[in-house]
């Protein structure tokens, strides 16, 4: 835990020089001031980033953690548990839809088992295991702190090793079955959005397991009495050690001054919890879809975040934000290649 | 008029079968049922379109029709009118957003001079000009009936054109200084939408100018008395060649039976000038980003069309349209390259 401190403090914040360079660029550009809206802004973050008007962005990674929960057993997901298993196995195989998203991307996808319950032998997945499953936050905190902190260092020491090996640019994404509970709990304990307003369908339950869900999530706050102030208890209480790994994506981001995109609703609690661990870690996130889940919208509104993509999804592992990756390259080619007024001849307003 | 009425005539309805074939292997997909949100309504809806679940969508074009606007000598936009011409010129030289954009998508941009004031001799400019610029739609009618009718054929020819060369997915953009206030027009002569509500900043035109702009628009409607069931009409009387040019556009991928991304606020009311024209257009249309001028959430709801992407962008020229093309393509590698449940051993809700 003494490791993960010191690496918040050792956050630097936005390179200044280097968005104000981007910004004078682009208001070279021929096109009406601030006509291409977000991507300007995003070019203009991402030189913050990386101290770059040009950032190789060549290989790109989406980083899945998987984890299972012992809250299944409350019957609050549409699918059973041995899915996790068979997912991350399907993800191997190349035949989830992130594996399919990817490729057209670009993008490799890496699946890291950092709380699966069942031991995978596959050569391809990332053996990181902290524990077998969370317990049953309804009964009892999910893990130990230890734990917690260990699968958030699970997450920095991913991104380390992958930039290590070229990757410049990141995307989240998670598979565990149950994950949506969980999500809603550390959402609510982390900002008091009331239990009702977060609770969503998940991968699509019916009304009747969404009211269980939405019991199942008040009891894991009441019987594990999370503090607000402090996200590292939060996630260790009511939270999973995916969640926990991908907000150690997050922060292992921010510390190398990479761009991460999140995803969806999982994705986004899970940086959420980063940035209250880092606040300086917000300005390394990009926002890429607005999801369908219940919470998502509050959890992006709780960083201030706005998305890009607007695609009804509901899926997770890394969907939605490994399709926000052409965005941002688009945001760098737009900065590099376009003519400005001058070079092009052109009238201004 | 009689080879369009013609062609409107002929048009077919999206293909059934296809379509439940389509939703019949995205049901089969692991995932949860229906997950992927408007990928799936998109991939549908393609299959529908285009007969196949695996269309060939290799070569995409961008159409930018360009024309002038008579009514810029109402002091209506930020820009000076030369810039149509030299902004085509920077299309034309690969340097503006939409080139930049395009390279990134694998597409070609095809700029039509289908109604420029100035002549610009460059060979990679498609010549088929059917007059120098409207005239002031404050003063009297844009353009005949027959030379808005040229304008729409013309793009209709277009797009024969491009297919006979192999293009599959199209896009539309325009470039035209002074285009939002015809488009304005026309949009509120089609569906009584108010003037006030409808009319923006375009390109970025401060308060003074906004109010002026507003009052032409109105004027032009008073002057004109366009009849709202009678779009060609319409388009004669309020509105611009380029905006004529790109119903065309719509109006030959509905007939060639190939998608077609539709951009902002101007291309949007071409499109839906389109489907008044011919409504079994509509199906061929796809929605790309939802614009910051003020009247192109209006215009896509005219429609029942919802956008991907939320980048409050205002540039115009098909740039958010062609950012599009990368959803358009995930959504049929979706459905060709997934597992399904059965090929990966996954359990079923």
């Amino acid at each position: 835990m003494d490791i993960l401190k010191q690496l918040c403090g050792s956050l630097k914040p936005l390179h200044e020089a280097a968005m104000e360079q981007a910004a004078q660029r682009i208001s070279q550009l021929t096109k009406p001031p601030g006509s291409l809206g977000k991507l300007e802004e995003t070019a203009v973050r991402m030189a913050g980033i990386t101290g770059s008007l040009n950032p190789d962005l060549n290989k790109k990674a989406v980083v899945v953690m998987a984890g299972d929960h012992g809250v299944c057993e409350e019957g609050v997901s549409a699918f059973p548990q041995e899915v996790t298993t068979q997912m991350v196995q399907n993800m191997l195989s190349d035949g989830a839809a992130v594996n399919v998203f990817a490729r057209q991307a670009g993008a490799d996808v890496f699946c890291v088992d950092v709380g699966m319950r069942e031991e995978l032998a596959d050569p391809r997945l990332i053996a990181r295991n902290v524990r077998r499953g969370t317990d049953n936050i309804a009964k009892g905190p999910a893990m130990t702190r230890r734990e917690a902190a260990c699968a958030i260092w699970t997450g920095v020491e991913t991104v380390r090793e992958l930039a290590e090996k070229g990757y410049r640019l990141f995307a989240t994404g998670e598979m565990g079955i149950g994950n949506t509970t969980p999500s809603s709990a550390v959402l609510s304990a982390l900002t008091g959005i009331p239990v009702e307003a977060n609770v969503g369908r998940g991968t699509g339950i019916d009304d009747f397991t969404l009211r269980r869900k939405r019991d199942v999530v008040m009891e894991a706050l009441r019987v594990n009495q999370p503090d607000m102030t402090d996200a590292l208890g939060v996630l260790s209480k009511v939270g999973g050690l995916e969640i926990a790994g991908l907000a150690g994506v997050v922060l292992g981001c921010a510390y190398l001054r990479l761009p991460v995109v999140i995803d969806g609703f999982i994705s986004t609690v899970a940086a959420l919890c980063a940035t209250r661990i880092a606040p300086m870690s917000r300005d390394f996130l990009f926002a890429s879809h607005r999801s369908q889940e219940k919470g998502h919208a509050a959890a992006l509104e709780s960083m201030e975040l706005t998305p890009m993509l607007e695609l009804g999804m509901r899926l997770g592992e890394g969907t939605g934000a490994v399709l926000a990756f052409t965005l941002l390259e688009a945001s760098i080619r737009m900065m590099n290649e376009m003519a400005t007024f001058e070079s092009a001849g052109i009238s201004k307003a």
